[in-house]
C-alpha cells in the first residue's frame, strides 16, 4: 500500500483544531467567528456559525437560549431544566431535519460536564458535534505479544460496508461512546459482548485500563453528517492480551452487525494500513499511543515523538469527566 | 505514613506554572513581569524578574544579549555564536556567585531546540533553569510483575544523603539528564550502570520505551539553588521487567555514590511513600505514569484521572527535541 501518511499526519487528521498554546494566532483566527458556549464562567464548547444560525431561529421560537455577541448560554437553573431545553431545541431541528448529523439520531444521552465531575446537562449522542463538547468513549486494543518467531499481532475489526459512519473502515478491536451514564470500564466490558463476543467474565478478568488519548477533531465527512462540526474527545484506553487461537485464545467475532471481520494483523500490516489511511482516525490515535506503549514508537524511531505524544493528551479548556 | 498528598497534589508539584488553555487569567498574571526569550518567531523560555535584571548588568558589560521590553533575544547568527554569548553570560555569574544553582556547575551541556528538532544552542546544564528553558532526561522504572500470591514490586532508590538535590528522597530505579547530546536509549543505558550496577547488555535487551512524561516545573528549594527558577521538562519513560532476585533477576546496587541504597517496594508501599511526599517530584510524576499504563490508576479510582494524565503530557509553546 503507499504511504499516505505519516504518524504526525494522523494526528493532524484527529487533533485539527488550532491549540492556543502552541498556534495562538491560528487559533484566534478559527475562533474569531465561533460563539464560546459558556455555563457560568466555564466555557463547555464552540459553536461555528451554521449551528448559531440555527440557534438564533431556536430562540425565537423557544425560550432556551441566551444569545449575546461571541456567546452562547443554554438557560435553565438546573441539569434538568438545561437538559430539557437542549433536548427540544435538538429535537425541533431534527424534525425540520435542520441538520444531516441529526439523521443518526440514536436516543442516547451524552453527558456533558461542570467543573468537579457534576453533571452539566444530558444531550442526545448524535448531536454533540454541533455543539463543540466534549464526547467520551472507550477503546480497547486486544493483541497477542511477540514470541521469539512471531511479531507481536492485533485483532483488528472491518466496519460494516452499511455503517453510516466511516464504513468499511478499519477499527480498535472493541470500541464504544460512553452514553447513558456508563463509566469506560462498564461501556468497555458491553462492547466487547456487542461487538466481538468477547464473554464479560473473560473481558472483566484480562483487560487492563493503560490511560486515554484526548484530541479536538474536526469532523470529516467520513464521520457522517456535516463536516467541519467540533468534537472535542477523551477515548480511554484498554490493552488486553489473548493468546493465538491455536492456544485456546478467544477469537472476536461480529455480534451485533456493526463489524463485517475481525482480521489479525501483525504491527507491520497494522501499520501499512495506518499509513494508508484505512484506520478510523481515532482509533489511529489509539494505535499510535498503543505504539508508544510499547516501544514500537520511540524517540529513536519517530521525529515527531513528543508533538504525538502531547497531541495525543491534548488537555481542554472545557471541563471534563 | 501521614497522607500529605493527593496524586493530584502531586502533579501541582510538579506542574506548578499555569496553563494557558485552562487558566488564562492565571496565566498571564504570572507571566507579566515575566521576559520571553525569542528565537526569531519563537518562545523558548521564560525569564523572570531577578534573572531579567541579572541579564542587564551583563548586557552592560558584554554584547550578548538584545533586550527590549517583555523580550529577551540571545544575539549570534549561529549556533556557535549564540552558545558562547550564553556560555559568556554564565561563567560571568558563576564567578561573581551571582546565582546559588551555579553553585552546582557541572561543566555539561544541555541543547536548546529550535523548530524541526535543529539545535538553537548548548548551555551548561546547571544553569537552564535561569532561562526557563526545556530540558531532557529518561527515567526507568524497573520493576517485578506481580504473580497470584505477589503484588508488582519496584526497585525504588534512596538518593544519597550528602546530594546537593533532594538529599535522602526516593526516586525512580534509574534517572538521569541527557546533556551532551545523548539520545533517551543511550542516556537509560549510561545511567542504568552508573546508578543502578545495570549491566549494559541486559538493559538493551529489556529496557522498553513507553513514552514520557511533560511538565513546567517551578522550582522548590529542595532543587537546589533559588527557589521559583522555571524548568519545563520532558523526561523519556522505559519500563524494565525482571525477575526476582531469588530467580535470577538483577538487584540494582548503588555504584558511583549517588544512591544511598535500592529498596524493593510493592506498590502499596510506593502510593504510601508518595503519599507522603518522600519521592523527587519528577519522580512521581513517572510513577503515575507508570500507575496509569499499568491499571493501577483508573478512571473508576482516581477521581482526577483525566486532568491529571493531560497535564503528565503537557504540550509547551517551546520548540522541543
Amino acid at each position: 500500500m503507499a504511504r499516505k501518511y505519516s504518524n504526525l499526519d494522523l494526528v493532524d487528521q484527529i487533533d485539527g483544531f488550532p491549540n492556543i498554546t502552541t498556534h495562538p494566532e491560528a487559533f484566534a483566527k478559527r475562533t474569531a467567528d465561533h460563539a464560546r458556549f459558556m455555563h457560568g464562567p466555564h466555557i463547555v464548547g464552540y459553536i461555528i456559525p451554521m449551528v448559531l444560525e440555527a440557534l438564533k431561529d431556536v430562540a425565537l421560537s423557544g425560550d432556551w437560549w441566551d444569545i449575546t455577541p461571541g456567546v452562547v448560554r443554554l438557560r435553565g437553573e438546573t441539569v434538568e431544566e438545561r437538559t430539557k431545553n437542549i433536548d427540544e431545541t435538538t429535537r425541533r431541528w431534527r424534525d425540520a431535519k435542520r441538520f444531516e448529523i441529526l439523521s443518526g439520531w440514536r436516543d442516547e444521552r451524552y453527558t456533558i460536564y461542570a467543573p468537579k465531575g457534576a453533571p452539566c446537562f444530558y444531550m442526545e449522542r448524535s448531536a454533540h458535534p454541533l455543539f463543540g463538547v466534549v464526547a467520551y468513549g472507550a477503546h480497547m486494543t486486544v493483541y497477542i505479544p511477540a514470541t521469539p518467531t512471531t511479531p507481536l499481532r492485533i485483532w483488528v475489526p472491518r466496519r460494516a460496508a452499511g455503517k453510516s459512519t466511516y464504513p468499511g473502515m478499519l477499527d480498535n478491536t472493541v470500541a464504544g461512546g460512553m452514553g447513558d451514564g456508563v463509566g469506560p470500564w462498564e461501556c468497555i466490558i458491553k462492547e466487547a459482548g456487542e461487538e466481538a463476543s468477547l464473554e464479560e467474565d473473560y473481558v472483566r478478568a484480562h483487560a487492563k485500563a493503560v490511560g486515554y488519548v484526548s484530541y479536538f477533531y474536526v469532523r470529516h465527512k467520513e464521520a457522517g453528517g456535516e463536516a467541519g462540526l467540533l468534537q472535542p474527545e477523551v477515548e480511554y484506553c484498554y490493552d488486553m492480551i489473548v493468546k493465538d487461537a491455536s492456544e485456546g485464545g478467544p477469537v472476536p467475532k461480529p455480534f451485533d452487525g456493526e463489524v463485517a471481520e475481525h482480521i489479525l494483523m501483525d504491527v507491520d500490516e497494522v501499520v501499512e494500513n495506518l499509513e494508508a489511511g484505512k484506520f478510523k482516525p481515532n482509533c489511529a490515535a489509539v494505535l499510535l499511543d498503543f505504539f508508544i506503549r510499547h516501544g514500537i514508537l520511540t524517540a529513536e524511531n519517530e521525529p515527531n515523538y513528543l508533538e504525538i505524544n502531547a497531541r495525543l493528551h491534548r488537555r481542554f479548556e472545557f471541563p471534563t469527566r
